[in-house]
Protein backbone atom coordinates (compact mmCIF):
# COMPACT_ATOMS: atom_id res chain seq x y z
CA UNK A 1 0.00 0.00 0.00
CA UNK A 2 1.26 3.93 -0.96
CA UNK A 3 1.28 5.58 2.02
CA UNK A 4 1.69 9.57 1.70
CA UNK A 5 2.93 11.46 4.87
CA UNK A 6 3.23 15.40 4.96
CA UNK A 7 6.63 16.98 6.27
CA UNK A 8 5.42 20.32 5.83
CA UNK A 9 2.71 22.57 4.54
CA UNK A 10 3.61 21.75 0.93
CA UNK A 11 5.79 19.13 1.19
CA UNK A 12 4.75 15.48 0.69
CA UNK A 13 6.99 11.79 0.92
CA UNK A 14 5.74 8.92 -0.60
CA UNK A 15 6.68 5.35 -0.41
CA UNK A 16 7.60 4.01 -2.96
CA UNK A 17 8.06 -0.06 -4.38
CA UNK A 18 11.07 -1.43 -5.41
CA UNK A 19 10.70 -5.27 -6.81
CA UNK A 20 12.96 -7.58 -6.91
CA UNK A 21 14.41 -9.64 -9.99
CA UNK A 22 16.71 -11.88 -10.42
CA UNK A 23 17.62 -9.95 -13.65
CA UNK A 24 17.87 -6.50 -12.32
CA UNK A 25 15.24 -4.79 -9.98
CA UNK A 26 12.48 -2.38 -10.87
CA UNK A 27 11.77 0.76 -9.04
CA UNK A 28 9.04 2.74 -9.08
CA UNK A 29 9.10 6.63 -9.18
CA UNK A 30 5.55 8.19 -10.64
CA UNK A 31 1.96 7.30 -11.66
CA UNK A 32 -0.12 9.55 -13.76
CA UNK A 33 -2.85 8.25 -11.12
CA UNK A 34 -1.45 9.16 -8.28
CA UNK A 35 -2.20 12.33 -6.42
CA UNK A 36 1.63 13.33 -6.78
CA UNK A 37 1.17 14.33 -10.19
CA UNK A 38 -0.37 17.26 -11.20
CA UNK A 39 0.87 17.81 -14.94
CA UNK A 40 4.35 16.45 -16.96
CA UNK A 41 6.40 19.36 -17.70
CA UNK A 42 9.82 17.93 -18.22
CA UNK A 43 11.97 15.21 -16.19
CA UNK A 44 16.14 15.18 -16.05
CA UNK A 45 18.46 14.04 -13.71
CA UNK A 46 20.41 16.09 -11.32
CA UNK A 47 23.55 14.97 -9.22
CA UNK A 48 25.34 16.00 -6.48
CA UNK A 49 28.75 15.13 -5.31
CA UNK A 50 29.54 13.23 -2.12
CA UNK A 51 29.30 16.05 0.86
CA UNK A 52 28.53 19.03 -1.31
CA UNK A 53 25.06 20.86 -0.99
CA UNK A 54 23.20 22.81 -4.19
CA UNK A 55 20.90 25.51 -3.62
CA UNK A 56 18.97 27.27 -2.18
CA UNK A 57 16.43 27.05 -4.93
CA UNK A 58 12.47 28.34 -4.69
CA UNK A 59 10.12 27.41 -7.27
CA UNK A 60 7.26 30.02 -8.44
CA UNK A 61 5.21 27.90 -10.52
CA UNK A 62 6.85 23.98 -10.62
CA UNK A 63 5.84 21.32 -8.39
CA UNK A 64 8.81 18.71 -8.06
CA UNK A 65 8.39 14.98 -7.90
CA UNK A 66 12.11 14.48 -6.23
CA UNK A 67 13.31 10.04 -6.17
CA UNK A 68 16.67 9.26 -5.95
CA UNK A 69 17.50 5.92 -7.56
CA UNK A 70 21.08 5.64 -6.83
CA UNK A 71 23.48 6.65 -4.02
CA UNK A 72 21.29 9.25 -0.93
CA UNK A 73 20.82 12.55 -0.82
CA UNK A 74 19.54 14.70 1.97
CA UNK A 75 16.93 17.12 1.19
CA UNK A 76 16.15 20.76 3.07
CA UNK A 77 12.94 22.25 2.75
CA UNK A 78 12.29 25.50 3.84
CA UNK A 79 8.86 27.61 4.45
CA UNK A 80 9.75 30.94 4.82
CA UNK A 81 5.62 31.21 6.05
CA UNK A 82 6.44 29.19 8.90
CA UNK A 83 10.36 29.99 9.41
CA UNK A 84 11.33 26.66 9.50
CA UNK A 85 13.69 23.98 7.57
CA UNK A 86 13.44 20.50 7.47
CA UNK A 87 15.35 17.70 6.53
CA UNK A 88 14.67 14.14 4.63
CA UNK A 89 17.49 12.03 3.35
CA UNK A 90 16.67 9.95 0.11
CA UNK A 91 17.66 6.96 -1.53
CA UNK A 92 17.89 3.27 -2.28
CA UNK A 93 17.81 2.32 1.20
CA UNK A 94 14.66 5.39 2.25
CA UNK A 95 13.21 4.80 -1.24
CA UNK A 96 10.33 7.51 -1.64
CA UNK A 97 9.11 10.25 -3.21
CA UNK A 98 9.35 13.99 -2.43
CA UNK A 99 6.93 16.25 -3.83
CA UNK A 100 7.38 19.78 -3.62
CA UNK A 101 4.95 22.38 -4.29
CA UNK A 102 5.96 25.96 -5.46
CA UNK A 103 7.08 28.31 -2.82
CA UNK A 104 9.48 25.96 -1.07
CA UNK A 105 12.80 27.03 -0.92
CA UNK A 106 15.06 23.38 -1.34
CA UNK A 107 19.03 22.63 -0.67
CA UNK A 108 20.26 19.10 -1.26
CA UNK A 109 23.44 17.62 -0.28
CA UNK A 110 25.27 14.84 -1.47
CA UNK A 111 25.53 11.26 0.53
CA UNK A 112 29.02 9.31 0.83
CA UNK A 113 28.52 7.76 -2.55
CA UNK A 114 30.68 7.76 -5.85
CA UNK A 115 27.05 8.73 -7.70
CA UNK A 116 24.02 10.70 -5.98
CA UNK A 117 21.08 10.76 -8.25
CA UNK A 118 18.24 12.89 -8.04
CA UNK A 119 15.12 12.62 -10.59
CA UNK A 120 12.86 15.39 -10.72
CA UNK A 121 9.62 14.53 -12.49
CA UNK A 122 8.69 18.41 -13.25
CA UNK A 123 5.11 19.92 -13.61
CA UNK A 124 6.73 22.27 -16.11
CA UNK A 125 10.22 23.00 -18.50
CA UNK A 126 12.77 24.81 -17.11
CA UNK A 127 12.22 28.14 -16.63
CA UNK A 128 15.13 30.35 -15.12
CA UNK A 129 11.93 32.56 -15.12
CA UNK A 130 9.95 30.99 -12.36
CA UNK A 131 13.18 30.14 -9.98
CA UNK A 132 14.58 32.11 -7.39
CA UNK A 133 18.07 31.14 -6.51
CA UNK A 134 19.89 32.60 -2.93
CA UNK A 135 23.11 31.68 -1.16
CA UNK A 136 23.30 28.62 0.81
CA UNK A 137 23.96 30.24 3.59
CA UNK A 138 20.77 32.00 3.73
CA UNK A 139 19.07 30.09 5.78
CA UNK A 140 19.93 27.31 8.43
CA UNK A 141 20.23 23.79 6.86
CA UNK A 142 18.58 22.62 10.38
CA UNK B 1 20.73 21.41 -31.40
CA UNK B 2 18.38 17.86 -29.85
CA UNK B 3 18.93 15.94 -33.20
CA UNK B 4 16.28 13.13 -33.76
CA UNK B 5 17.21 10.13 -35.96
CA UNK B 6 15.29 6.72 -37.00
CA UNK B 7 16.76 3.48 -36.43
CA UNK B 8 13.73 1.78 -38.11
CA UNK B 9 10.26 2.25 -38.56
CA UNK B 10 8.77 2.91 -34.94
CA UNK B 11 11.87 3.51 -32.86
CA UNK B 12 13.99 6.63 -33.01
CA UNK B 13 17.23 8.12 -30.97
CA UNK B 14 17.10 11.68 -29.52
CA UNK B 15 20.93 12.99 -28.52
CA UNK B 16 20.23 14.64 -24.69
CA UNK B 17 22.40 17.58 -23.25
CA UNK B 18 24.76 16.55 -20.16
CA UNK B 19 25.42 19.87 -18.53
CA UNK B 20 28.22 20.01 -16.79
CA UNK B 21 28.36 21.27 -13.15
CA UNK B 22 31.04 22.13 -10.72
CA UNK B 23 29.01 20.84 -7.69
CA UNK B 24 27.15 17.95 -9.75
CA UNK B 25 26.03 17.21 -13.32
CA UNK B 26 22.57 17.60 -15.14
CA UNK B 27 21.15 15.33 -17.48
CA UNK B 28 18.16 15.86 -19.80
CA UNK B 29 15.57 13.26 -20.16
CA UNK B 30 12.36 14.46 -21.74
CA UNK B 31 10.47 17.71 -21.96
CA UNK B 32 6.94 17.75 -22.68
CA UNK B 33 7.40 20.20 -25.36
CA UNK B 34 9.49 17.69 -27.45
CA UNK B 35 8.36 15.11 -30.26
CA UNK B 36 9.16 12.29 -28.29
CA UNK B 37 6.44 13.22 -25.86
CA UNK B 38 2.74 11.52 -26.44
CA UNK B 39 1.24 11.38 -22.61
CA UNK B 40 2.37 10.86 -19.28
CA UNK B 41 1.41 7.54 -17.63
CA UNK B 42 4.06 5.99 -15.61
CA UNK B 43 7.84 6.61 -15.36
CA UNK B 44 10.15 3.89 -13.65
CA UNK B 45 13.34 2.37 -13.54
CA UNK B 46 14.24 -0.65 -14.25
CA UNK B 47 17.62 -2.19 -13.61
CA UNK B 48 19.68 -4.94 -15.77
CA UNK B 49 22.54 -6.93 -14.40
CA UNK B 50 26.21 -6.84 -16.46
CA UNK B 51 25.91 -9.52 -19.44
CA UNK B 52 22.10 -10.33 -18.70
CA UNK B 53 19.33 -9.79 -21.18
CA UNK B 54 16.06 -9.19 -20.40
CA UNK B 55 12.92 -9.20 -23.03
CA UNK B 56 11.63 -9.92 -25.49
CA UNK B 57 8.62 -8.15 -24.34
CA UNK B 58 6.15 -5.88 -27.04
CA UNK B 59 3.49 -2.97 -25.87
CA UNK B 60 0.85 -3.25 -27.74
CA UNK B 61 -0.11 0.74 -26.29
CA UNK B 62 2.39 1.99 -24.91
CA UNK B 63 5.10 4.32 -25.77
CA UNK B 64 8.41 3.98 -24.47
CA UNK B 65 10.73 7.11 -23.61
CA UNK B 66 13.89 5.09 -22.42
CA UNK B 67 16.91 6.87 -21.01
CA UNK B 68 20.46 5.38 -19.30
CA UNK B 69 21.73 7.88 -16.80
CA UNK B 70 24.01 4.95 -15.44
CA UNK B 71 25.80 2.36 -16.84
CA UNK B 72 25.17 1.13 -20.17
CA UNK B 73 22.34 -0.93 -21.95
CA UNK B 74 22.19 -2.31 -25.46
CA UNK B 75 18.54 -2.55 -26.48
CA UNK B 76 17.56 -4.71 -29.14
CA UNK B 77 14.80 -3.58 -31.49
CA UNK B 78 12.91 -6.26 -33.39
CA UNK B 79 9.77 -5.33 -35.74
CA UNK B 80 8.40 -8.38 -37.15
CA UNK B 81 6.84 -6.01 -40.30
CA UNK B 82 10.01 -5.79 -41.77
CA UNK B 83 11.53 -9.12 -40.30
CA UNK B 84 14.38 -7.21 -38.78
CA UNK B 85 16.45 -6.70 -35.41
CA UNK B 86 18.42 -3.97 -34.58
CA UNK B 87 20.38 -2.91 -31.87
CA UNK B 88 21.73 0.48 -30.13
CA UNK B 89 23.66 0.84 -26.72
CA UNK B 90 23.37 3.75 -24.67
CA UNK B 91 24.63 5.04 -21.12
CA UNK B 92 26.13 8.05 -20.02
CA UNK B 93 28.93 7.79 -22.82
CA UNK B 94 26.15 7.27 -25.86
CA UNK B 95 23.86 9.83 -23.95
CA UNK B 96 20.30 10.10 -25.74
CA UNK B 97 16.59 9.32 -25.60
CA UNK B 98 15.25 5.90 -27.29
CA UNK B 99 11.28 6.33 -27.95
CA UNK B 100 9.76 3.38 -28.76
CA UNK B 101 6.39 2.96 -30.51
CA UNK B 102 3.86 0.33 -29.64
CA UNK B 103 4.09 -2.86 -31.58
CA UNK B 104 8.19 -3.48 -31.43
CA UNK B 105 9.64 -6.07 -29.53
CA UNK B 106 11.89 -5.18 -26.68
CA UNK B 107 15.15 -6.58 -25.20
CA UNK B 108 17.65 -5.25 -23.56
CA UNK B 109 21.24 -6.17 -22.36
CA UNK B 110 23.48 -4.81 -19.01
CA UNK B 111 26.63 -3.96 -19.60
CA UNK B 112 29.62 -4.14 -17.64
CA UNK B 113 29.14 -2.32 -14.84
CA UNK B 114 27.92 -2.77 -11.33
CA UNK B 115 25.03 -1.03 -12.13
CA UNK B 116 22.90 -0.34 -15.23
CA UNK B 117 19.62 2.19 -15.08
CA UNK B 118 16.87 2.36 -17.65
CA UNK B 119 14.28 5.29 -17.03
CA UNK B 120 11.17 4.84 -18.65
CA UNK B 121 8.87 7.86 -19.26
CA UNK B 122 5.80 5.68 -20.74
CA UNK B 123 3.05 7.45 -22.04
CA UNK B 124 0.69 4.59 -19.91
CA UNK B 125 0.70 2.89 -16.33
CA UNK B 126 1.93 -0.60 -16.29
CA UNK B 127 -1.11 -2.73 -17.54
CA UNK B 128 0.52 -6.27 -18.36
CA UNK B 129 -2.63 -6.73 -20.47
CA UNK B 130 -1.38 -4.93 -22.97
CA UNK B 131 2.06 -6.38 -23.16
CA UNK B 132 3.44 -9.26 -24.83
CA UNK B 133 6.36 -11.68 -23.31
CA UNK B 134 8.13 -14.20 -25.65
CA UNK B 135 10.77 -16.32 -24.91
CA UNK B 136 14.24 -14.26 -25.46
CA UNK B 137 15.71 -16.84 -28.13
CA UNK B 138 12.13 -16.26 -30.01
CA UNK B 139 14.56 -13.64 -32.23
CA UNK B 140 17.79 -13.03 -33.22
CA UNK B 141 19.35 -10.49 -31.13
CA UNK B 142 21.14 -9.23 -34.28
Amino acid sequence: MVETVSLMSGVTITSLKQIEHPKGDIFHALKATESSFSEFGEAYFTTVHAGVTKGWKKHTRMRMNLIVPVGEVTFYLHSEQIGKTKAITLGVNHYARLTVEPGIWVAFRGGEHDLNLVLNIASLSHDPLEAENDELNQFPLL
